[in-house]
């Protein structure tokens, strides 16, 4: 059984919103055991919507729709899809209950444009949206056993609707393989040594066993995916895969089922009941806001210092004013010091600390833009790495961010 | 002339990587005046990457695939567009000695599935990547005079080839119209009045713009994309509009070409020399983070602290021991002592300051999971208000995150 995914939306086409929508409906249908066939990404345009419904509807036994369904001009999915199947548009008394009760709770008066987002075609089923004025509409192809199902593209109107109604109703619909992931994240290997290394494992894996490799900043993952009819058996398959390839890379696997190195930082600070403080330049906050991303992250996390300004290294991290005139804000001794500050002023276990040119400006010849220093301090000693990272700031933050989180889990080895 | 895009990779098609390309590389597309007829992922599987080419071919001038060409297994879009163009396998010399020098510069060692990288089909013309090892491949289709272009999906490599060579090399190819797009964020509306109060003034555009709705958190943006062969006409048609837009919106007109809040405040601060400093709990550094992504940063915000344990709030804000026994941290009390504690110990006009409870766990029954407080102190007055955002973790934080600063905004407009 698979799946077809239709993000509909001129700000998705023109590249001005990251279609976030697609990777999250993927990760439900996965896990629910579905297949997903592909996502396309079209405009508000009524010709392509309908001639990307009858394609997908050629190969897919079910095709999800987002967006379009606002109360203004440029959304037109929900008159196009009551065209396609041939109905005509009616108010829904649930649909109209709820868009009343959102504006009630907001103490908005309800205007025309707004009645309307409770008009559906008739042919389809309502599912309510109790996050949204615009209702999800799941239509049945009876003939074929098909489903099409529109819905917001508003991300969390969408996810919750994901959630709670579409894909529970999609397993009773259908009846679906069990699908088994497993993650194994490895680190100080690139990904053509491991694939040397391990190509005889990939070979001798069951063929209904999926290997993947998934390169991000600073690490690899490696994902198995396991589909069949038995959820017991798909274990044993996972288990049996994950215990042959240990001794092949043993000393390069990171940890397991995590997606990144902030979850593995996360991990490896709680299961060893460490502190950690940030004292942050060039990051801005990176470097603190991924781990408080995760939940959990009081446990270990005590706070950080974005010390932007030079005053600020001084006053809030004791970085030494001679230290700052003799080397520069981007320099080790600097870094190490705001390390250190951070980690005796917060009373951590570990501190990490960053100080870079982001650019676009701010280089020097001796310093040019992406030169980046980076400390980790631990109970025993302060470990620091220069970098050049380029003329990208987001990438210099990102990849900044990555190193630093990589020098604290090889420094929590030491301990 | 428009173009189709193919994400190829499983990682995309599963959901656990959130396809960025597809957006960056749109942006280019529509800058350069090339329009984006839909966007495909699908998954590294030889039939669908030929029958979406196929597709793709019948109604686009130009399809562009990424992903697919690394050096495992997994990795099959290089073999499947030899054969798709009835071509072979050859090594490429200028392909060869990038691989070569990039495996030179960090030290390691050449080994024969990396060679294999500098193979390519003998039909098509080799655009060095000097970020990576996969070789960006330009094929043309002669006789209907389309093109298709295969690049790496490492997103770093990928914007540089389309930055630096694919797009300039279409549009010598191709001669395309202009593309003129103009952003105007508007605060403290919904979209649905909005549309009520501008519907006219919609209707009255020329009929080569296009008006689009992009609702984001705080805020609506309105895009108008203009297009045709005259750029002079162009502009003045988008000023005209512009122009009989502000009588009917005056007071919901936050900026102009700004793509988000965060923008917002970093062209207020600079404009009037005001300087910002944040105290941060519940967000964790993403106050600080998102407004130093931005080029510039250095100029107005001077530094934060990540107060996220209770004796940071202390110690480095100088919230009073009493404050937090009698009223708790997250608390109008508290964190209007953090937002004035961060602009007086970092020495600037204005501060924000967040305290609550992002969840999943840590509610309790009179402030539950969601509970934000939220300050934004001036020189002349601190400005608070509590905020129930539920029980999204990621949702509460960049709710949270977008609130302060639209409070920060309308406070510099009491100055």
């Amino acid at each position: 059984m698979n799946v077809s995914i239709i993000n509909i939306g001129d700000e998705l086409l023109i590249g001005q919103v990251v279609n976030t929508n697609a990777s999250s409906m993927s990760r439900q249908l996965i896990a629910a055991g579905m297949d997903v066939r592909e996502v396309v990404t079209i405009a508000d345009n009524g010709e392509a919507i309908r001639s990307t419904l009858d394609r997908c509807l050629t190969h897919s036994d079910v095709v999800l729709l987002t967006g379009g369904l606002g109360p203004t001009k440029d959304d037109i999915t929900k008159n196009t899809l009551c065209e396609y199947f041939n109905s005509e548009l009616v108010e829904n008394a649930e649909a109209l209950a709820n868009v009343k009760r959102l504006f009630e709770e907001k103490g908005y008066p309800l205007t025309e444009v707004n009645r309307h987002q409770a008009w559906v075609p008739r042919c389809c089923t309502v599912v309510n949206n109790i996050l949204g004025t615009a209702p999800c509409m799941w239509f049945e192809i009876a003939e074929t056993h098909q489903v099409v199902v529109s819905m917001p593209g508003v991300p969390f109107e969408m996810n919750n609707l994901m959630e709670s109604e579409v894909v529970p109703r999609l397993r009773q619909y259908f009846h679906t393989d069990f699908i088994l992931n497993k993650n194994i994240l490895v680190q100080g290997i690139g990904e053509s040594f491991l694939s040397d290394r391990i190509e005889q494992w990939e070979l001798s894996l069951p063929s209904n066993i999926r290997l993947a490799y998934l390169p991000e900043a600073g690490m690899v993952k490696l994902r198995l995916t396991a589909r069949g009819s038995d959820k017991n058996i798909l274990q044993e398959q996972i288990n049996q895969a994950v215990e042959t390839l240990y001794p092949l890379i043993d000393q390069y696997i990171a940890g397991e089922d995590l997606e990144n190195l902030a979850a593995l930082v996360a991990q490896q600070m709680t299961a060893n009941r460490y502190t950690l403080a940030t004292a942050e330049s060039c990051t801005g906050g990176t470097l603190a806001a991924r781990l408080t991303a995760l939940p959990g992250a009081s446990i270990y996390f005590k706070g950080g210092i974005v010390a932007y300004s030079n005053a600020v290294k001084e006053s809030l991290l004791g970085v030494s004013h001679a230290t700052l005139e003799a080397h520069g804000a981007v320099s080790e001794e600097t870094v190490r010091q705001m390390a250190e500050g951070a980690r005796h002023r917060l009373g951590t276990d570990y501190a990490l600390a960053t100080s870079g040119i982001a650019g676009p400006t701010g280089g020097t010849a001796d310093k040019p833009v992406g030169t980046v220093w980076i400390a980790a301090a631990s109970p025993k000693r302060t470990m620091t790495i220069c970098k050049h990272f380029g003329n990208d700031r987001l990438r210099t933050i990102d990849r900044t961010t990555n190193e630093a989180y990589s020098m604290l889990i090889k420094l929590m080895r030491e301990h």
